[in-house]
């Protein structure tokens, strides 16, 4: 028995290991937590998330379009709600989004043309946390530190133009091409997206 | 005893559940295999490996730039190899990095300015191998494919331009702003890369 103890124990220590070694740093933040003034904590290990897309310079209005110097937004999901997505093409409680605004470069090192990423500008959230939120999803902005964050008010427009106009349940899935794939396949996009590519 | 064997077997079962929900799929394939051929095999989950940046329409020639139609470029790195640099500002031996190539438009869904991403058009893959390959690095071209692919013949630019102008070992780590960080942190910048931001 003992014998058959120091062996369990050893395979014990051995998953152990194992979870050390595969567990990145980044499954320890990738679910909302507060702090007692109800600002969401900043997530430290985004950059380890899985990463959806990024764009140069989007702009959702005319005027905003064709900014002499354009940002890339970088955006990451937490890694439990990207495994939920990909079997379910939706979004989980918890879910996290990270969007990473960087500035742009187009003469640096041997670059010549087109633009690279610099330096961070800005860090925003967006969450799902069905029982803390009346819409079930709220923002966050860091801008360029990573003190605990402020609830974005609701009447800003980014709740209004996530819910009008995310392909997924408030969410861009439409310029996120491999989650769109898999929406598509699990028949999840919003009718109206339905012709998103 | 056996009360503390069904302990110690209940510990063990819970490690082995968090191992199997902890561990993502993109640590099975991080670290470079070849067929017979000698051809590298697909790393099939590199969009769930750690993000380095993205470009949009960079090009290391005047010829090249300002594309009418530029394409992103996403990097990736494998897990364990990003681990490494972060402790040593250096990239270990099986280092994968992924250059993932996409369309890009300006209009679409909401968006009327700027650029986001659409299909891919190829996956190009840079190894380190030192006992494998005598330059240490090599590169392979899976094109929108997902067969084996053969190595890129040494005679071609990317070996020569990435030995001439990485800014740490082979790999264009002035284009990663992260790793930039960790690399000037560490010390191991290319004295002629020093001033690189």
């Amino acid at each position: 028995m003992a014998k058959r103890a120091g062996l369990i124990a050893g395979v014990c220590m051995w998953a152990l290991a194992v979870v050390s070694a595969a567990a990145p740093d980044a499954e320890h933040d990738d679910v909302p937590r507060y702090n007692a003034d109800g600002r969401l904590t900043f997530p430290s290990s985004y950059r380890e998330w899985i990463f959806l897309s990024s764009g140069l310079g989007m702009s959702y209005s005319a005027e905003g379009a064709g900014a002499a110097d354009p940002s890339f937004t970088n955006v990451f999901v937490s890694p439990s709600a990207y495994r939920s997505f990909q079997r379910t093409g939706t979004w989980p409680d918890k879910t996290m989004l990270v969007l990473e605004v960087r500035a742009s470069r187009s003469r640096g090192s041997i670059n010549q043309g087109g633009h690279f990423q610099t330096d961070l500008n800005a860090v925003e959230v967006e969450v799902k946390d069905q029982s803390r939120f009346a819409g079930k999803w709220a923002f966050f902005g860091f801008g360029d530190g990573t003190g605990p964050a402020k609830q974005i008010p609701t009447a800003a427009s980014c709740y209004s133009c996530h819910a009008a106009n995310g392909a997924v349940d408030n969410t861009f899935v439409q310029f996120y091409p491999t989650m769109l794939a898999v929406a598509k396949t699990r028949g999840t996009i919003r009718p109206q997206n339905a012709n998103e590519r």
